[in-house]
């Protein structure tokens, strides 16, 4: 399988490709929130998206990029939850089978989603090894055509459309802030937004429990991750070599945060924004919240991922 | 003071007049909720709203119909919480006092939305009588102006302006759900909604708890309020002699809803459309999501009213 490199070019392509299977979604603005940053915040809030997380673009732009041919044996990924309703989702609308590798601690809410969208839910152990284990071999066995959550140029041109229409609806922002777990929507934002507004404050933010990142954006290498241990669990993936080139060509600062911060910020929107996003949306905006990033005055775009959450398993 | 009838210029007006301090607020749509219904529903809403509820449209209105020389002594107002917000802000807007009579078991967020809005709360027992007493008297001590949550055709005025938008927003639509308590709302939306769309269904849902308005309706004689029981709080007040009038001009049915749909309907819309929204907001989707209504193949709006809630009372 070619791996192109990943370009405003591609990532405008990817956009014409999945511009009917996916939503332009609003971005929310609030008063309070504003006051107490001292800032403009805009939210991009892919919690509207389909499937509830931003993930419906990198997989339908993936998934659409596949011939019928090469899709005959159908697709496969392993992923905690949302990428994997999403590429169920994408599957379904080209009419081929999708296999879901899904660790047994997921969420019911992420389980219901992929089966909802008629997604083959595989379950295995709550490890990277065991879950790339069983995506090889279900590849093997059926024929089918594999799509890593990230670590795949289509699945980051995908994500990168987000930059696309977010500076579109807000043209004039100071500052982009991302979070970033294995980098597929950090490293496609960045390479969209560097494009269009060389000047604007591009930072990601990461749970300081999964800060492979920040570590690796700090020392100029890429770090081994360690065993991660945040509430976010939509980030704590760890960053393959492809995103962390990406991310450190057009990254300008990554800095984290702690689960404390993550709970409270999410708590936050909730209260203020009316929004339902899941722990990992909250991280951005959780830098701004516990003050680790002064951004007053500023116009700051937020990217809020998604809203996949058990409503009887609340952080608070 | 006058009090003009409810007309769709009056609406008209009030929406020039209040645009500059009131949002647009979107419209969700979701596929999982549409498969369900086996309709097109597309949700307003109002929960975006200033205040984080609809109530800042009539507030707005009212407040800003009157002169400078009429708001020397500031406004009154009584309220379980989103009104009162909404008439603290536009006081604040044109730099008079508001005075906000609410009931001393208001819920914490609802209390602090008036005092972040700059109002002075004044807590009082928790009956009509007691508020109505309360805000009289403050009437009659500081000559203020006296600014009714909804038997006030501004106020109705102002509410109406969301038929206005949504109708812009999908103007094909067969059907239109409204809550009803005291009837602002859904006298304001009724008047505009009949006027622009004569074939539109237009049904007002109410909780089974506080159903004056149903059996006002049914009757054809407004009824006597019964003491409410009920979760939807926003939705305990009864129709006056106006909003029954005009609703009764206008509205095709009004259908009731227990607290246990309620909540149901509530749960989730938090859940798949990913939005914050209190119980009383959930009252007309509740009706279809029971099976109250048989929407089916019908394109089918619904006004989702406000989000404040309070995130550690939850009612599931």
């Amino acid at each position: 399988m070619q791996q192109p490199d990943v370009t405003l070019d591609t990532i405008r392509s990817a956009r014409e490709r999945i511009a009917g299977h996916t939503r332009r979604t609003p971005v929310l603005e609030n008063d309070t929130l504003n006051a107490m940053a001292g800032a403009q915040l805009y939210f991009k809030c892919e919690n509207f998206q389909h499937g509830g997380a931003f993930k419906a673009r990198g997989a339908t732009n993936a998934v659409f990029t596949l011939s019928t041919a090469e899709l005959h044996g159908g697709v496969v990924t392993h992923s905690s939850g949302n990428h994997g309703a999403a590429v169920a989702r994408a599957a379904r609308l080209r009419g081929v089978r999708a296999q879901i590798v899904m660790p047994h601690n997921s969420s019911r809410a992420k389980l219901e989603a992929v089966r909802r969208y008629g997604g083959e839910v595989v379950l295995c152990e709550p490890t990277l090894v065991a879950r790339e284990a069983m995506a090889a071999r279900l590849v093997a066995d059926s024929g089918s055509v594999f799509i890593h959550p990230y670590d795949d140029p289509r699945v980051i041109a995908g994500q990168g459309t987000i930059a696309l229409e977010l500076l579109e609806q807000i043209p004039e922002l100071d500052w982009l802030l991302l979070p970033v777990g294995g980098g597929g929507l950090a490293s496609g934002v960045a390479v969209a937004a560097r494009a269009l507004r060389p000047t604007l404050r591009l930072v990601a933010v990461e749970p300081s429990g999964a800060d492979d990142a920040q570590r690796s954006f700090a020392s100029g290498v890429l770090c081994a991750p360690q065993q991660p241990t945040t509430i976010a669990d939509g980030l704590r993936g760890a960053l393959s070599a492809r995103t962390f080139d990406l991310i450190r060509r057009h990254v300008d600062a990554i800095v984290t945060v702690d689960d404390a911060a993550i709970v409270q910020a999410m708590r936050t929107l909730w209260q203020h924004l009316k929004i339902v996003i899941e722990s990992s949306s909250a991280v951005p905006y959780a830098a701004v919240h516990a003050g680790t990033l002064d951004v007053r005055g500023a116009r700051v775009g937020v990217i809020l991922t998604g809203g996949n959450v058990d409503l009887d398993q609340l952080p608070w």
